[in-house]
């Protein structure tokens, strides 16, 4: 069939964009792409760091991608590392030869997590003014590891967020009682390093790649405040809903008797330089570099795409729609690039991620086009709780569904894309990444 | 204030960019573009007829636009025109000569409506083989001229609709057994004209312009069948809810006792021209070349925009962000431009319509940011049951708002986006503009 070799083709395509974007954002590449060593000079960009000069160096990583950075700076350094503390997801470790890897827990912190804070804070203190700390953040980095202040237990703090999550507080404003609640979080790392030279290097899975929500912005100044704590508390009814310990604490900080996070200005960040070494901003210029060679006019239209994923999914094949229909905003062949983090509002009972939501609706959106194919993957290699990164979606998905006795629209209606497009064959599956800078969607129109 | 300065110099800059776009869907300007007459020979693009050859010439119009058009049409043709029927919405006629006009309710339909159909339906029938019929149709078209099947009242088509649309049926849907029920739409207006040549002069407001959907589709083959009718009403379980007459016409219909539709390829559209004379498209065009004499780079990004409009507000301001911050996918100053029909999902029960909603998304979008404005706004000058067609917003709305203890998250929340602009001078109003294609959205970034 004509119509099934141009979809082999275009899945084969995207397929190939999909990895040049993963190419760019993988650990290691982010890290040698921005560290050198030159003799005695460790150079990160343009500014150099005469080695000789520097008493210790270490090296705290925290993120599921970090344990890869790290590796790639063990490469440069080797045996000028004088200490390290690593800490990953479960399974993310790889073998290091001068960091302590730690393992623990995420999405969900645990007793290892709380371990493996300690074990970074504990690295950070020993640290002084002649000595240089490289950190290695990633995603996930807030969550593994868990270090609420005295007084307040890991259960206090999860709770504190349940509590807010519930109440449809924003993300900023968990946020900003997270960072009140820990030692590590809000730039404290920071404070707590001494007066040390701090590199953060960093892969952001955040939209916008604001370096305070990045694992949690351990080496960021933070704005927000304890009074803003309060307020925030006030504003949801929940001042005597939260336990006591973490309301206690609040109203202490308030009072000026709990050490405020430091702001922008604060003496503690004279030293300290943070770096986004890799986004997906950094996937989407990359593949559409591969979109080109791939004989496709490239059009990043946003790495910040957000909203309900299938509205989302509206919006971008209506812009592919009109590079069909008008040759607007790019003349076809095109590749549209957006990348970012939709959510799913859970409406049915389904299995599926983001990503695959995307996908479907995309497909209902696309319906009966030809030569059009999306690929809407998360940069991770997993979407939701399923095996597969994302989905494929064309103008003959609704149909070939419809021919196994699927209903693209009722799938969509119960949140069940992964069921919906695994008897199609339409699942992407890469397993794990070992990066992760969110979502990436990419349509060709041909 | 410099901010203040700023603001409303890209506010007169958004104003002028939107009166281009309308400019160009203004309805004597679209038939003018199209028809010319030269002597004895009317031309419509490239396609001349003989004036001397036509034995009667009839003008048959439908919509919101549908007087003003053939008033254009008038000037040009005058005594050459024999009768004609215009019908278009209270409040929207323009004095005619040659042709009678008449004013029927939108969107509740009435009995004038009824009338007027008649006389639409009496005028084509009275059109032979020698004569050519003009059409002018615009939105508003279908609503302003119901026309039931013997046997079926006006309550019941209503009846009908209210069922569908309550279950959940898509628009094509209900359009497929809204055509079933008339004795004007889905291309019957041509088989009642009896052979006469057609041509239609179509200003759409729909999305993609499908002839078969803008007023109906009444010179336009329709592909929908009784049987479709039947398989939507089981789909829905309304076989027994809908009221008998309607149930039983298209039972009859679906055993061929009842005529169908004209499809595609049938006898009826031989002589027939449907060409669009005016769509969003023409009016995104022009506001684009605006754009570019204000000094933006203009990128038009799709004139199919659709879905919630406050999802496909983020969508939006996500690629007016990326610009300010990459320069992707135009570098500034960039003026992106959308157009389509958003919908909104009512939760509260505040004022207003689906262009400042998605204002009011766009001003949490865009908070806090600098030289960036958008304006959303109904190219027929309303905007949902208010005075205004749209509204502006900016990196300054939310904060200007709490200032007068607006809350936009709540009026968000609430659909109460008239009441959230009005206060702060920021509704967009510019009274009927006698044309619909619509909705425009301007976003400028500087």
């Amino acid at each position: 069939m004509g119509s099934a070799s141009v979809r082999e083709r275009l899945k084969k395509a995207a397929t190939a964009i999909f990895r040049a974007g993963i190419k760019a954002v993988d650990p290691e590449d982010c890290i040698n792409r921005r560290l050198r060593r030159t003799a005695d000079t460790l150079w990160v960009d343009e500014v150099g760091y005469d080695l000789a000069g520097i008493n210790k160096l270490y090296v705290a990583g925290a993120g599921k991608a970090s344990a890869a950075m790290a590796l790639a700076v063990e490469r440069l350094l080797g045996e000028r590392i004088d200490d390290g503390v690593v800490l990953t997801k479960y399974g993310h470790g790889v073998p290091l030869r001068r960091c302590r890897l730690l393992e623990a827990g995420h999405p969900v912190p645990d007793e290892n997590g709380l371990r493996a804070a300690d074990a970074l804070l504990k690295l950070a203190a020993a640290a002084g003014p002649a000595d240089l700390l490289l950190c290695l953040f990633s995603g996930g980095g807030s969550a593994l590891s868990p270090a609420p202040v005295a007084g307040i237990s890991l259960a206090d703090k999860q709770e504190t967020t349940r509590l807010l999550l519930a109440c449809g507080a924003t993300i900023q404003e968990i946020n900003t009682i997270r960072k009140h609640l820990s030692r590590l979080k809000g730039g404290r790392l920071c404070r707590a390093a001494g007066g040390a030279r701090i590199v953060s290097l960093i892969i952001s899975d955040v939209i916008g790649d604001d370096l305070d929500s990045i694992a949690s912005g351990m080496t960021a100044p933070d704005a927000g405040t304890f009074g803003d704590c309060l307020a925030i508390l006030s504003r949801y009814g929940l001042e005597e809903g939260v336990p006591a310990a973490v309301r206690r604490h609040i109203l202490e900080g308030a009072e000026g008797r709990a050490e405020e996070t430091p702001k922008p200005g604060d003496p503690a960040f004279a030293r300290v330089r943070n770096l986004i070494v890799g986004s997906i901003s950094d996937a989407l210029t990359a593949a559409g570099r591969e979109a080109g060679l791939q004989g496709f006019i490239p059009l990043i239209l946003t790495s910040m795409l957000h909203g309900e994923a299938r509205e989302a999914a509206k919006v971008v094949c209506s812009i592919a729609l009109e590079v069909r229909r008008s040759g607007r905003p790019a003349p076809a062949p095109a590749c549209l690039l957006s990348g970012g983090e939709t959510t799913v509002t859970i409406r049915g009972g389904g299995l599926g991620g983001r990503n695959m939501e995307f996908a479907l609706a995309a497909g209902i959106e696309l319906a009966g086009l030809e030569r059009v194919l999306l690929l809407s993957a998360g940069t991770d290699g997993t979407d939701g709780p399923t095996d597969a990164a994302g989905a494929f979606a064309d103008g003959s998905t609704v149909l070939r569904a419809q021919a196994l006795g699927l209903s693209a629209v009722r799938h969509l209606d119960g949140n069940d894309s992964s069921s919906f497009f695994a008897p199609l064959g339409d699942l992407f599956v890469t397993g794990p990444t070992r990066t992760n800078v969110m979502d990436l969607q990419i349509v060709l129109i041909q």
